[in-house]
């Protein structure tokens, strides 16, 4: 959901990514739009549209074509391998009527990286270039990037894979962009939110939305998480925005940025030097497998039991015979005997646990699918929640264990 | 990797797909190129292009225009939602000249499913569609689909979310495009393959890959699994080679499609009426949601201890300390005491155990980052092997716990 979209600054410089690679169009997800958007925000440009092209020349020239008149600069990506069928170089030249010439630059640079004295022929397409294109090395692969400026546009053309253009991009592409455009800084925070549903968080902020004209708002739904984020080019707005936004969200909010729950719950806990432990059932490790996700997280993650059969909750985890008749394996008081006993058990400071149930079977009128308890001890304190997820099974799952990760992080914190 | 990508055929239907959603060129991860590109092709349908547009009503037309005169039918994805910037059926509107309609038919479907007899200001532009389309229900959100036919070309109107257009196209879709089309049927067949590299699968059928012109391969990789496809018009030539692959990767098969192998691990155990039990350590409790991703896993699943610290394993899981100091945690000694401890606790039929370094710390000479050593045991039988894999913590992890399910699968199978 994105709720404003007019940029008042003239200034906001514009990109359009061309995705080449016939593989994006059939078994590979496509990651370069997101990535590159952030890249670019960073930057002070905002990416305007992606088209993914198989590797086919008149597709890909058709595509640049289309991209051309639409923004101030184009990122071409893939293509450029060295068999028959990576044509970027070439769509290029066809646009530009710039001829393909051979660099003994690349000639020598690939020599010396393989240690031959001359290259095979496949490579040898490697080391042709847009004549007039800035040549970017690359350390991680065979294929250069190049920067090339034509009709007052910027073009800007990477291999495929990531591990290969990140650090083109960030050692050079990224300067000269900034020079090239004097871009003005766009301001950005991303807010990351828990147990608020996106309804919930427009409601607590369009107040702040409405207000702040120059400031752009976008939230991103997650499984009982929620990025909220504002950018503007405007600093004094964005200041004032980030603040209110801050004020209204501070209950929910566990970071910002890339930063999540394990990782932040994480810091909390290898800071005040506590340990913890885990009895999970209708996560399935999920939970566990989060916090284990941090390096480093075996400083103070001690483990867990996943109990899944009601059988094991008694005999594994203690879980009272009479708890389980009574109340049943989805209820307050088997969450809390189930953190509790884990806490025993592993000799740790804190203990979380998870029940519930994930469907799509097993719900009943009284507990229906997508009814989760949770429990949280430590030494002095006792937290036991219940949420509702609406879902299939492997959403409840992750919607649980995030609820989970961010109650301890609330009693941590 | 795409091996090859000339099509004999020239009956062959494309579709060039037009993503809408400012979302998709900021935060979200845009998956559609790749699962309709796996839709069409069922139905013989090859995917020739991808754009992503920002919700804006000049650009959706754009990308609409661009994409009308390459393919024979456009799928348009997202911006029907009820809010403000939810603008695909109006460009539709304008490029065809087809007024926006409002369906009772739709009012009453919203209120029905609401249970409320006046809809709320934004669910009434929900109720508008394009004159002459054909509606398509959505049961899992409120914004209909539609199919409309214009010029010779078929437009295919879908809501963003999956969910929610997962079901509209299995269910009325694709049927309608068969009938529209007529298509000739593209033969298809996905191998899931476990343990192998990339470059193994190729090495062992680059000769079927040489001898069949006319069928197309495709390898995917994941972490210490991948997809091989085929798919071909010829439907000798699919079957000849089909034959051949399957005769080739047999022996690391693990399923077809959509199986995962923690589906057919399942299925197995549920057919022999056996019951599992896991001991992770470096996988973090990844393996044991993987298991519970599966509905109906609790009838076969019985629970697992994440013992993540050496102190665990020796008090939970009850390996030897003599064991652990001699042999270390990592080892083949460890990782066989905890499948068999785990058995006997859980009492269940088979037990895995998973004991390695996920890194990036805790990595010695002898004992790098990625070793992981793997324990099955049964009443009759004890695997136990070791793996080295490359890559950072997430996927030796998943590395990890998709070879732990495929050697379990092994033994059961």
């Amino acid at each position: 959901m994105f709720f404003k979209k007019k940029y008042k600054s003239n200034k906001v410089k514009t990109a359009f990514l061309v995705a080449v690679g016939s593989e994006l169009l059939n078994f590979k997800v496509n990651q370069y739009s997101p990535v590159f958007s952030q890249k670019l925000k960073e930057i002070g440009i905002i990416l305007k549209g992606e088209i993914t092209t198989p590797d086919n020349l008149n597709e890909i020239k058709s595509a640049i074509k289309y991209a051309f008149n639409k923004t101030d600069m184009i990122i071409i990506c893939g293509g450029l391998g060295p068999t028959f069928d990576d044509m970027t170089r070439q769509a290029i030249s066809e646009i530009t009527n710039k001829p393909l010439v051979f660099s003994h630059k690349i000639e020598f640079f690939l020599k010396s990286r393989y240690n031959i004295s001359k290259l095979p022929e496949n490579f040898l397409n490697q080391c042709y270039f847009i004549k007039g294109a800035k040549l970017i090395e690359n350390h991680n692969g065979t294929a250069f990037g190049e920067i090339l400026k034509w009709r007052k546009k910027i073009f800007i053309i990477l291999p495929g894979p990531r591990r290969e253009w990140e650090e083109m991009w960030e050692k050079k592409i990224k300067e000269f962009l900034k020079k090239e455009f004097n871009s003005g800084n766009l301001y950005t925070q991303r807010f990351k939110i828990a147990d608020l549903k996106e309804m919930e968080v427009q409601n607590l902020v369009q107040d702040t939305i409405n207000k702040y004209k120059e400031v752009n708002f976008t939230v991103l739904a997650g499984a009982n998480i929620c990025e909220f984020s504002i950018f503007s080019y405007n600093y004094l707005a964005y200041k004032k925005a980030r603040k209110e936004i801050q004020e209204k969200l501070k209950n929910n909010i566990y970071g910002y940025g890339d930063e999540t729950i394990e990782e932040n719950l994480g810091k909390l806990l290898a800071k005040k030097k506590k340990t913890i432990s885990l009895a999970e059932s209708c996560t399935g490790g999920l939970t566990s497998s989060k916090i284990t996700d941090i390096s480093g997280s075996s400083a103070y993650y001690l483990g867990s039991i996943n109990a899944y059969s009601n059988d094991i909750k008694h005999k594994l985890l203690k879980v009272n015979k009479k708890t389980l008749k009574k109340y049943g394996a989805v209820s307050k008081e088997t969450a809390i005997e189930m953190a509790e006993n884990a806490k025993k058990i592993f000799k740790s400071d804190y203990a979380i646990s998870i029940t519930g149930i994930a469907g799509p079977g097993g719900g009943t009128k009284n507990k229906p699918v997508g009814l989760v308890y949770f429990s949280v001890v430590s030494d002095k304190k006792i937290f036991v929640e219940k949420r509702f997820f609406k879902g299939d099974r492997k959403f409840i799952k992750q919607a649980s264990a995030n609820t989970a990760l961010w109650l301890a992080y609330k009693m941590l914190k």
